[in-house]
């Protein structure tokens, strides 16, 4: 999953990790990994001055399906870490992401992982991904770093 | 904070400390406290046969305006602990919960404290606290202990 | 992933969803079942009067190197559930475990996953299953029922 | 709490509300602010090159002995707040940080709080507060804003 692989346009977003992430290992903690996802998916809208707040307030939720993760090397309390991610597939129906969380150097892989999610209306009924969505993903500028 | 000291009724609530609760210290994480007197909080009403799901579809929201907490020893992994939990203080328009997390052995004391709560309606509005919710306290059977 | 799918000897652990494990959805938040599935999987070994602090006590770790999750249904504030938990696979260097949560009625199944495990001694370098905790596994008594 | 009433020097930290960071009510949820509080005081160090970590590498520990909470305003799902952390009270066996969260604009105060810390060594006896450690807070630059 190095950048030539990562699908484009994709964006970095920054996250310290705190001492309450971390567990008695002193790594962060498995789990923690679906947060610091959802974090760089959130900055993934702010980019294009869009918040999943507003996806919300038009009627549309993106409920997660599937989620996947590989953990491949510990993060640990302070650490600063980049996650890099990125719209792998836009369908009718639903919207995957795929995430790879780097350490400071945006070289030494951590975890990767992808996250698949439904588009419902408020009722949790499926409904047909809109062209305004769509287009979001095309305007999301490539390589813009998020810090907070 | 001795049984003596305790308001009455008062209600008793395990929880074991999981791997996730833990920080790099090895201690159950000082914030998650909070999450533990939650959960003797919402057992409270469920020894009554009624969820806190069931104030709010009444109208009624229980916001927290002041918490305090004290930590005497720490705990640690898969401990199992036992939250103490009454309503000290209940007026026109706050109530006010205090906790006592001790040991497996209900002796020990791990953390001490209290959260104040006002009642407000839907759009946060204060309210004066209906007889029925007060009526709820005096309904809790004292000593009651909940595993789940 | 129903009951004659499920690998044997398996157990059950409850959970009762806190409110603060929702979130603006009113669901349990999606990392939030990793912490569940570690519940879980600590409970397995409590089965047998084991606890994972005494593997660790040993010198071994089980650091995940992979995990998944499939949402079925969403769980709600107050919902209690339970998580069938089982080992799918031993092998020389790694322990799958597979999960099942289901709805308090233990029909309605809410989440699927698994998560795969490497044994490694405390510098973080790969060791051997010792016969020991493959022992364990066997004495798991099949479908116990863990509260707390 | 408004700026001319705390102590000086103070730091500002950025934090940005999580999906998951909130509950059923669409508010952060409670106990978050004590992580919140952490990342302020973890950056409160990092601003003079230091790290949490050094402190415990040094073989001190610094265990919360008391926190405390007042809760003014909720925060949403998005939200960027500010924490302003400064240490109120050094003594010789004790350190005491205070803390105000104010919204994007700095100057609406969500929640105010306060964490006094022992100062032990590694086996959790308590030890006399090092010079080095009271020079630190001298060092800190006033009004540094850290963004991760």
């Amino acid at each position: 999953m190095k950048a030539p692989d990562f699908p484009s346009p994709s964006i970095w977003h920054a996250h310290r990790v705190s001492y309450g992430e971390t567990d008695t290992m002193g790594y962060l903690y498995y789990g923690e990994y679906l947060h610091v996802f959802e974090r760089a998916r959130s900055a993934y809208f702010r980019t294009i001055g869009m918040s999943y707040n507003e996806v919300e307030a038009k009627g549309f939720l993106l409920p997660v399906r599937e989620a996947s993760l590989r953990y491949r090397r510990p993060s640990r309390y302070d650490d600063l870490l980049y996650t890099r991610c990125a719209v792998s597939e836009i369908s009718r129906a639903s919207l995957t992401f795929v995430y790879g969380i780097y350490a400071e150097d945006r070289e030494e892989l951590r975890v990767t992982g992808f996250t698949q999610h439904a588009l419902t209306d408020r009722g949790g009924r499926p409904v047909r991904m809109p062209d305004w969505l769509k287009d979001c993903v095309a305007r999301v500028p490539d390589g813009e770093v998020v810090l907070v």
